[in-house]
């Protein structure tokens, strides 16, 4: 064993101290009330990459949350330069009647860390944070160069870093861009994501009356935003999945051949996936496999909807207002700003009149494909099989990282996304956690993959 | 003057304060909560009854909220006897950020006085008290014989009411029934209401997946129970307000020429009336005029929905559950059983198996026609005309009372809805509120019909 991996296997009790602290920080990036808290974790997280070795630690203020960037860059002009991507917030931990126990009280059950986050994506960060450690705690060295860069607007859209990428090519220059913020097959069983989708999100307000109205004195009369709100919905998508806003799909690159014939060999429990929704059947675009369905096609969700009384019982009223949240999942070649604009006018058009409309946009990313034959995806699958003993899968995933699009766009680096996630993991829902094992053979991974980045041709 | 109008006259600020007392009570019949405070509500109106003169005042139990009763027996048998009906429960004060004094305390701004329960029914039903008093406390004797009963549950469908008449018969038996908790056409505009909807209320929640998913790792796969619900809302009525659950329709009695010629004669000034909603324009099924569609066409309204997150920002979920509240206003002579039955087997029949389907009725009225040539609806009339120098007008309205069918099938009473609301009282709503000089000018009403109604002929 090297002497970094043995460092690492002599440490792991304060390697995981280290990240239960990192995971008390409740950094939920969409709500204004926790700015304190976001700001605060990017100054922890700035102080732990100052203590793992690594220099040129810059908290940089941006219009909302501040980046973390962090460099070692000692290895020598030939040594390849690789630069480390994740996001230090987290979703909301609402509804939180559902935890076990409380999303910012990090918990060990069994061979879980329960908390939000856990996995995505301070978990999966902070191995890399960790394997700089472990060379340069004890070999003082790195065998690359390493630039770190850890957003805090991940969850909310990443439009900061977004902006601040292209004016900012030479301080981020590599390479190749390694993320980890995605998941595994299953337990010991790795797997080299090559797709995300990409997204927008809507906001809705459909308003009738100004105020509530008593549903026996004015019902019949006026519409009502909440009625209208259906049928919206119901011209939006069809009741298989298919997306009904004219033009949507006009830039779908379509699936080659090729690649069907690579997703219908992955390996998918279909019943498996099943069960652990606890959905009563599998659904969605019958032209489709499912897992075409949920990575490969785009899609869209209402993730939250309210208007009207929510208490207790009953109140009969027509309500003023109806709100919608919605997010559309997009794949390569479709732009997100073109598709927030088609549905804006598809939206206006089929709206009556007797209802106003507000509509906000909030954010939009755009799905990415990375070459799947490239120096750095050879160097992460032997990585890969020497930690876990068992090559990866390629495979694409449903959710997005907005910027990885932006790293070979516009940094024109290869990227690898080298997740340790797992599916049970629960990412983004009540009781999410992260697998301790792969916290720990995380970090072998990344000691290894360093080395081997080192030496491509081997 | 006579005595009992001079004495109502010299006490209006006494009577004023006992108002808002018992509007000071938070008796909201749907929250179970509040049962604490619904029931000190009726405690305070059974002593309130007392202190007027009322005789075997008895607080009756229910299975939720008791029952009020008080009678004075004493005008001899030639005399009539009058049912006198009202609520003291309230609906839920939310949204109360949209109140601009707290709901429950009761506030005075020019000729209005603040609260909810203020017109709805708390400051209606208070007028007859006060009226009884104004005869026992001064000439000791009524000149027709009383009897009161007032309900904890009218907000709520009058359940517990529904079964107590049927077995209460002779308690009850009377010779008319008297009800105001209605509103007159405006300012010094008295109005009769010989038409009121009944009501459905049905509480489904659609569920999909057990759990919130990420809508990126999931979305596409998993049918999303929020769109799922549009689609059902979209079934359930079409965007013109026709009501598409088969049967709906079935009974309806159709509305005869004749009373479309009385409705046409309404004198409805729709521009003000749509002005007062703050609804961009007017709206409902096109072959009826807006008189006939908010009083004498049924209705299916979403008062209430929600589902997934609804906080600031955004969270990118595949919402577990979605929740509706829906409302339907029924008119003669459907059958609030039948409607429910009629519901059900239709969403289930169009919900698709990818989501489980529960649902909870809540509830039901049947619409109330009254008859308009009465020898109580000629001394309302009087009576109306004697107080406000402005004969009455005859009207349909939308809202539902339940039990006024019921004292007419079961209890053979012809029933006078003699209301004392107006138009812009905002019931239901945030900032409900009573005109104070309809307080004043229904006890006078009140005391002239008691009067009247002992001689018929006059």
């Amino acid at each position: 064993m090297s002497i970094p991996l043995q460092y690492a296997n002599d440490n792991q009790q304060t390697h995981l101290a280290e990240l239960i602290e990192f995971l008390r920080f409740p950094s939920v990036s969409t709500l204004a009330a926790r700015d304190t808290d976001t700001a605060a974790t990017a100054n922890w997280l700035a102080q732990a990459m100052t203590n793992a070795g690594l220099e040129n630690v810059q908290i940089i203020p941006t219009q909302r949350h501040p980046l973390v960037y962090a460099d070692w860059l000692h290895a020598g002009a030939e040594a390849p330069t690789v630069l480390i991507y994740g996001h230090y917030d987290v979703q909301p931990a609402e509804p939180l009647e559902l935890w076990e126990t409380p999303p910012f009280e990090p918990t060990i059950r069994d061979d879980y860390l329960y908390a939000r986050g856990a996995s995505d994506d301070k978990g999966q960060v902070y191995i890399h944070v960790k394997a700089v450690e472990a060379y340069l705690h004890t070999v003082g060295r790195l065998p690359i160069n390493v630039k770190f860069i850890v957003e805090g607007e991940e969850e909310i859209g990443s439009h900061n870093l977004h902006e601040f990428i292209p004016a900012n090519r030479e301080l981020l220059a590599a390479d190749s861009a390694l993320v980890s913020d995605t998941a595994m097959l299953g337990p010991g069983k790795p797997a080299l994501v090559y797709g995300l989708r990409g997204n927008s999100h809507v906001i809705l307000d459909l308003i009738g009356p100004t105020r509530d109205l008593h549903s026996g004195t004015y019902g019949g009369g006026i519409n009502n935003p909440l009625n209208a709100l259906g049928h919206l919905l119901a011209r939006l998508k069809d009741e298989h999945g298919h997306i009904m806003i004219p033009g949507f799909y006009d830039r779908v690159r379509p699936l080659s051949l090729e690649e069907r014939e690579l997703l219908a060999r992955f390996p998918l429990n279909e019943s498996a996936w099943l069960r652990e929704t606890g959905s009563p059947e599998l659904w969605g675009e019958p032209e489709y496999s499912l897992v075409e369905r949920i990575s490969a096609r785009p899609t869209l969700d209402v993730t939250g909807m309210y208007g009207g009384y929510i208490g207790e019982g009953t109140k009969t009223v027509l309500p003023s207002r109806a709100h919608a949240k919605i997010s559309m999942r997009l794949v390569p070649d479709q732009d997100p700003a073109e598709i927030l604009q088609l549905f804006e006018r598809f939206v206006r058009s089929v709206l009556p009149p007797s209802i106003t409309l507000n509509i906000l946009h909030s954010g939009g990313a755009r799905a990415a494909l990375v070459e799947r034959d490239t120096a750095p995806m050879r160097a992460a699958a032997a990585a890969y099989e020497a930690a876990y003993q068992h090559p990866p899968v390629f495979m694409r995933e449903g959710g997005s990282i907005p910027v990885v699009n932006q790293f070979e766009s516009d940094l024109q680096l290869p990227t690898v996304l080298m997740g340790f996630g797992l599916p049970g993991d629960r990412i983004h829902s009540p009781n999410e956690r992260f697998y301790m094992p792969n916290f720990f053979k995380g970090i072998e991974t990344s000691i290894r993959y360093l080395d081997l980045l080192s030496n491509p041709s081997a």
